[in-house]
């Protein structure tokens, strides 16, 4: 039988933080049809950022490493929240990762890794997405790595 | 009983631009099922530029916002000639708001807003859209804003 | 009779190479429904970048617009790998082209227009995509272009 993916949450001991609400004119998700498109999800606690600036610049790879795996914890939970639980979730269709950084060849993979690994350990390695990665010239409020989500939902 | 989108567009006295023609090898929309993918839209009167330059350099945040109604219009413009008419818009599904920047920590949100709120007003509080938004190194001609809209459509 | 793409591919003596392996916790391509979402694609062999630099700084616009059409055979070799044939894309859906660039007003369309014109080439003017383009601060690796496709598919 296999656990559901809020047993492995707990497993995990991770606990998702509430979802963050919108910062403007927008709403954290729309569904349609078999897809939710999650909208960009930061590394804030609530509207709070936790990371602030540039990998290569103010930021350490490492430190984007955990501002992505705190991003991935907000999409988690806003899917959570629109879905009523993660069980929903059939698949990740595709993950776009979006890094702020001050000069080129920085290890963009490992950290986008950081947010596919924990959706990985979640969902499982059958329901691993397809990804997009670059480095952008600023996010919002001068954060360091945005996440945006599409998830194939039942 | 409902307000067309048409009727609304007009309470607003807002009269469309012309869909603006590809400036390339692509086309300004796909549909496919009950999704319609919009191209990449830019302050732009037909191929002529209406802002030029980043925030932050060149442009202010107000003109970021100018260029981003601008943009929005242009986005409705080819929507509608997609489908014949905005009323076959059942949603706003996605709306990727792409910025020129110099310099980080600029107001993106406030600029994202100017174009979500023109969106909001036209198709109501119901359609609000998932929304991304960062900062870029560069657009197109040099224009300081770019939308991607993905609709869904019946 | 229509003739194949692959038939196409052979008249066009273009070979595609092997697809892409990941280069981290993703997989090449994802498919939902009639959608098939295409990871990043890089101008590479294999792991091995073919371009290194951003335009406008160590690579011309002609060795973009080399690194976009390298990229696009990677696009194409992946949804071969995913669909059996290429003959299942209906429609390219919708192109992203993210391009490392220095300094801005570059010639973006241009670059752009390499991939979408090898795909069209391949696929036939009725399958042409939408596109998204713009400048971005850094892609994986240090290459000067990624692309990422949704096709859709039957």
């Amino acid at each position: 039988m296999v656990n559901s993916m809020e047993e492995t949450l707990a497993t995990m001991d991770i606990k998702l933080p509430p979802a963050v609400t919108p910062f403007g004119a927008y709403v954290p998700a729309v569904r349609t049809g078999n897809l939710l498109f999650v909208s960009g999800m930061l590394p804030t606690v609530g509207h709070e950022p936790k990371f602030l600036g540039r990998i290569g610049q103010e930021l350490s790879v490492e430190q984007g490493c955990a501002a992505a795996h705190a991003a991935a914890l907000n999409v988690l939970a806003v899917a959570r929240q629109q879905l009523g639980s993660l069980d929903r979730v059939s698949r990740v269709a595709r993950l776009g990762v979006y890094i702020a950084v001050a000069g080129d060849r920085l290890d963009l993979v490992k950290i986008a890794d950081a947010a596919s690994e924990l959706l990985r350990d979640v969902f499982g390695e059958e329901k691993v997405s397809a990804r997009l990665v670059f480095g952008v010239a600023s996010l919002p409020f001068g954060v360091p790595v945005e996440l945006e989500a599409i998830f194939e939902v039942v």
